[in-house]
C-alpha cells in the first residue's frame, strides 16, 4: 500500500516561499495543495509555476483547509509565532523559516504546542541539509580535525535590509544553526557588539562571541553592507583546519593539515615551545543538489514517521536564546550575557 | 654645506631588525653605525651584510656610544621601555618597533623624556608609510567615501606566537594605527575577546570592537592559528566602500560605487525605504617601493627638521591605550571599556 | 492596433531547448506555440512547464503546423541544415542553434533560402547578446583600448563531449562570434591544432590562430577534458587591456590601463626602446538580465520590422567559414589556411 | 680531507646574474671568486653585496684566471655561445643561462667541447630544480595520473621585452623544459605562431604545439604584453590532472580526481559512451627553498663528481632544437616542422 501524499500548505510566497513551493512540488510523496500571500500580484507568479496550487490571499483559509497536512511557513519574522501556533492548533504540521520566532519563551510554546499534539515542529535551517556542512559535521565527529578551537564566520553582502529583524536574527541565524549541528558543545555565554547606520532601522552589522566551558569559541561577523559577498568560516582544530567558502562553486571545504607542535625540550624558559607544522590540503568531493529539497523531503519524512527532525523546535529553541541573548549584549555595547538553558528547557521538562 | 649623516644603531636582529638595519644601511643621509643583538650567530649574519657596522652583544655599549645619533630598537616587546628609556636619557633620538611599550604610563614616560630633551621620538607603525594605507587616508580625508560607516579586519596566519605578549599587541596594533591614521576620530569605548588555546602563553586569536561617538564601529579580527593567511579590510562609507587585501600583488585596494539608497516616499509605513546601488568598480594604480624604507627616511627627516612623526609617541599612546583597554576588555569576556584619552593625555598638557 | 503574437515553435527539448522555450514563453509579443522532440520524458518535463504549448515527437507537424510563425531549432549541429531548410521553405521565419550548419555551402543555401522569400534568419550565438561582450565591443569601437594587438580565449571544462562535432563546433564557435562583433576586422588565414583523447570521437581539445591584416592576432584555446572550468579571455590594445572573467559573478570585465611606451632617444642601439605603463584597473558595472532573453526580444523584432539580426546569416556564414578552415588546419598539424570570405560570399551577390 | 672549494665566476649582473651570486656565494663548498659586467655601476651593487669577490669590466680577465674553477653566464643570450665556448676551452665548468645558444649548432659545439675536455657543462633550467616541478615529474613517473593527454601552459606578463631573443626564446624555454623533464616522451613536430606588436623587435607573443608519437599535446602560450602575470599549466591524465599555477603563495599544485569514463554498453550508436568523474582535490604540501640554491648546489656537485647535470647539455639541445623549429613554425605561419632528434644528436655519436 501506497501512502497517502502529504498535502502541503504554503504561506508566504515573498523572497524564500517560491523556493520552498518549488522544492515540495518536486519531492515524491506530498502534493504542493495552496498558496497564500497577501499580494496578488505574486500568487500570479505562482499560478503559472504550479497551475495546481490554489492560491489564496486569506492564510486563514489555508489554516482551516481540512485537505492540508502541513503548513510551512515563509513570512516576515514577526509573523511566524503567530501562524505557526495557529497551524498547530489546526491539527497542522508545521515547517517554519528561521528565525523560528522572536523569543525563546514563543518558541517554547510552539514545542509545547506541538508536544501535546504530536505533530511535527521543523525550522528550516537551510544549511543543516548542505552537503558541505554535513561534511564539516562528519569530520568534526569523526575527530579528523582533533579538539576544536575555534569556529570564525563571515556571513555579508549588499542586503537585504529587513524591517523587523535586526541582521544577526536574519544571517547570523544561519552560523549558530551550524555551530550547534557540527559542534558538540552548548554556548555558555555570549558577547555582541552591532551597529546601526540607518536610522530607525535594526542592526545592520555584528560580531558575536559564543563562550563554550572549554577553550572553543566561536565569532560570526554579519553585514548588509558589504560591497562585496562573503560566505566564508574558518574552523581550527588540534590536528587539522578547515576553510568552508559557500561562493566558491567546487571546492567549498578545503582541510588543511596544518597547525602548532608544542616542543616540551625547549632550552630555555623565554623560548616558545610552539613549532608550525604545514601538510596537505585536500578538498573532499561533495554531492550536488538543493539543500532545501533535501530538508522538505526530510521534514516528509519526519511527519511520516513521526521522527523528530534534525532542524527540530528544541535547535530553533537554543539558536533564538542565543539570538535573544546576542541581542541583549549588543544593547549593552558587548557585556557578557550568561545563557542558561536548561532552565528555559526546565518549563519542557526535557 | 651638506648635512652630516646621523648615525644609527639597532637593537635587536632578530626577525625585524635586519630589514630595519637594511633600510637605514641604504637611506641617504645616515649610517649604520651599530648593531646589537644577544645572539653571536645573528651578529655574525649581520656582519656578513653590513660589514662596515659595529656589531656587539651588550647593547649598553650602543646606547652609550657618543658616536651614535638615533637608536632603533627592535627587541621583545617587554623590553621596549626600558630600552627606549635609556636610550632618550643617553641624549639619543628612538625608533622604537610596536607596540611603543606594554603600557600608557610607560608610553607617556617616554614621551616625556622626549619632549624635555628636544628628541625625536617615533613608534614603528609601518603600515602608515604604505602606499595603500596612504592611498586610503587620502580617499577617505577627500570626502569620497562620504560618511564612514565601519572599519572590519582581519589579520591572520599560522603564527608567529610570541611568549611576551598577546596576538592582539602583535597584530591588531597594526589596525589600530590605520584606524586612527585613516579616520579622522577617536574611539570612545571597547569590547573585545580572546581565546588562549595553547595552556600558559597570551591569547592567540581574538576580536575587538571599537566604538566611536557617531555611528561609526571598526572591527579587528586577529589569529594566530589560521590555515591561510589573511589581510583583508573592508571598510564602508555612504558613498564608496573600500576592500583592501594587502595580499593582492597587484590591485590592493578596490573601491566600490556601491551603497544603499534611502526611498523616502515608500508608500507603506511597513515597507523598507531602501535600495541598492551598484555601480563601478577602480583600483587605483600605487606605487611601488617597501613602506619601510619610506619610514626610515621619514625618521632622519624628522631628526633633522625637529618635526613630529607620522607615528609619533603620541599616536604610540593612543594605540596603547586602547590595547590596553581592550585587553581589560577580554578579560571581562567583553565587557566595555571606555576610553579616556583627555585624561591620560592631560599629564602631557596637551 | 496591437501586433497579433509571433508564435514560436521549438525543435529540440534537450540541452539549451529548455532555455530557450522558456525564454520565448517569458517574452512579450509571442507566444510558445509547440515543442518538439523525439523524447517523450522530456516533452513531459515541457509541457510541465509549458502547459499552454503543443508537444510533439514529430517535427513535421511543426514545421507544418500553419499557425507557427517561426522556428527556433535547438537539436544536434548535423540536423541544424535539414530543418532550417524546410522550416523556411515553409515559410517560417528561423532562428538556429550555433552552428548554424556544419558547412559554408549548406549556410550560403540557408541564406540564400531567407532572402528569397525575405524571412528573418538569425544563429544564436548568444553571448553577443550578453552585457559583457556588448560593452567590450563599445569600448573598442569608442577607442578605449586603441589599435587592437591581440584578442587571447580560454574556454575549457569537463564535458560536454558532442558525438557530431569536434570542439570547435562547440565552444571555439562562440569566441569566433565575439572575435567577429567586437574587432572591425576580418581574419585572411587561420592556424590550427588539436587532439583526440577517446578514440573514435572528434577532437576534444583544440588551439586556433587566425590572422589579420595588420599585427592583430586572435588565439582560441578550447578544451572539453580540463579538471576545472575556464571562460577567461584578454584583450591587448595599444591604450588599454582588457580581461573579462564570464565566471566572475561581479566583476566580469576588468580594464586595465597598462603597455608599454616607446622611447626613441634610448642612446645606445642595444638598449629597447620600451617602457612599461602601470595605471588604474577598472570593472564597469553590467546591466543584470539573461543574454538569451535579449536575444529572443531581438529575434521577435527583427521579425517584426524586417530588419537584419546582429547574429545574421552572413554573421553565422563567417563563423562557420572559419571553423572549416579551422578544422582543416588541425588536420594538416596547422598548416594555415587562407580564408576567402568575398568568393564565398560572391555567389549571394553581396 | 675537505675538498677545496670551487672558485666561481659570473660574467653577467644584469636581471638575473644578482640571483645566481648570492646562491654561489651562500653555497657550502665553493667560493665566489670574481663578477664582470659591462657596467661599473652594476659591479659598484655587487661589491656591496659581496665585498669578497673581485669585479671588473673585462670578461676575459675572469675567463682567463687561474684561480677560477667554474664560470656562470648570465650575459644576454647572443653572447651566450662565444662565453661559454671560451670558458670551457680556458678549462672551466660552466654553467649558462637559458636559452643556452642560439642555436642547435651551437650547442652541439659546445657539448663537443665539454666532453672532450671532461668538463661538466650545465644549462640553467632553474624551473626543474622548483619543488612544484619536481613534484609533478614524481606523480607523473609513479603513473598517478595515468597516460598523460596533454601539457597546457601560460606565462604571460607586461614585459620584460628582450632584443636579441623572441618571447619563445625568453619565456616558453621554461615550459620546454618542464616537459622534457616530466614527459618521458619527445616531440615529434611542431606548429607554431606569434605576432610582433612593436615594429622591428622580435615576437611579443606566441603559441606553440607540440606533437607527440601518441595522442599526447602540449601546448605552451607566452605572451610579454598581458595586463597581469599568469604562470599557469594544466596536465590532463586519463587518471587524474593538475592544475600548477606558479604564482600561487602556498598550493602551487592541485591534483583533481577528475576525469572521464567510457561506457561499453551504451544502447545506441548515436549516444556517446563519454562519462564523467568528480573526485576529491589534493594540494600537496611543498618544501619551501630557493630553487636556484638547489640548482648551484647540484652544479657543484656534478663537478665534484664528474656526474651528468639534470639540466645537461643534451637537454638544454633539446630544448633549443625545439626553439628552432618553432622559430620556422611561427615565420611560416604554423606550418609544421618535423623534429629530427636523432640526426642533430648522431654528430655527437650519442
Amino acid at each position: 500500500m501506497v501512502d497517502a501524499p502529504i498535502r502541503i500548505g504554503v504561506i508566504g510566497y515573498g523572497y524564500w516561499g517560491p523556493n520552498l513551493a518549488r522544492n515540495f512540488a518536486n519531492s515524491d510523496g506530498c502534493r504542493l495543495e495552496a498558496v497564500s500571500d497577501l499580494e496578488e500580484r505574486k500568487l500570479a507568479a505562482c499560478a503559472r509555476l504550479h497551475p495546481g496550487a490554489i492560491t489564496t490571499t486569506r492564510f486563514c483559509d489555508l489554516i482551516e483547509d481540512p485537505d492540508i497536512d502541513a503548513v510551512v511557513i515563509a513570512t516576515p519574522a514577526h509573523t511566524h509565532f503567530e501562524l505557526a501556533l495557529s497551524s498547530l492548533r489546526a491539527g497542522k504540521h508545521v515547517m517554519v523559516e528561521k528565525p523560528m520566532a522572536q523569543s525563546a519563551d514563543q518558541v517554547c510554546r510552539l514545542i509545547d504546542e506541538a508536544e501535546r499534539r504530536k505533530l511535527t515542529l521543523m525550522v528550516d535551517h537551510t544549511f543543516l541539509y548542505t552537503p558541505a556542512v554535513q561534511r564539516i559535521g562528519k569530520l568534526i565527529s569523526e575527530g579528523a580535525l582533533g579538539d576544536i578551537y575555534y569556529y570564525n564566520g563571515t556571513r555579508a553582502s549588499l542586503g537585504l535590509f529587513q524591517s523587523d529583524v535586526s541582521v544577526i536574527w536574519d544571517l547570523a541565524v544561519h552560523d549558530i544553526s551550524i555551530i550547534q549541528y557540527i559542534l558538540n558543545d552548548t554556548p555558555v555565554a555570549v558577547s555582541a557588539t552591532g551597529a546601526t547606520h540607518v536610522m530607525g532601522t535594526p542592526e545592520n552589522m555584528a560580531h558575536i562571541t559564543l563562550f563554550f566551558e572549554g577553550s572553543c569559541v566561536a565569532h560570526i561577523n554579519v553585514n548588509w553592507l558589504s560591497p562585496v559577498k562573503v560566505r566564508q568560516t574558518f574552523i581550527g582544530g588540534s590536528r587539522k583546519m578547515i576553510v568552508y567558502d559557500d561562493l566558491e562553486p567546487d571546492e567549498k571545504i578545503k582541510v588543511y593539515d596544518k597547525g602548532i607542535t608544542l616542543n616540551p625540550s625547549a632550552e630555555k624558559a623565554h623560548q616558545l615551545k610552539i613549532g608550525y607544522r604545514a601538510g596537505d590540503m585536500w578538498a573532499p568531493n561533495l554531492p550536488a543538489g538543493e539543500a532545501l529539497h533535501a530538508e522538505a523531503q526530510h521534514f516528509l519524512e519526519c511527519i511520516r514517521n513521526g521522527t523528530t527532525p534534525i532542524s527540530s523546535g528544541i535547535t530553533g529553541l537554543k539558536v533564538v536564546q542565543i539570538l535573544e541573548a546576542a541581542s541583549c549584549s549588543i544593547a549593552a555595547k558587548g557585556r557578557p550575557i550568561q545563557l542558561q538553558h536548561n532552565q528555559s528547557l526546565g518549563a519542557l521538562a526535557i
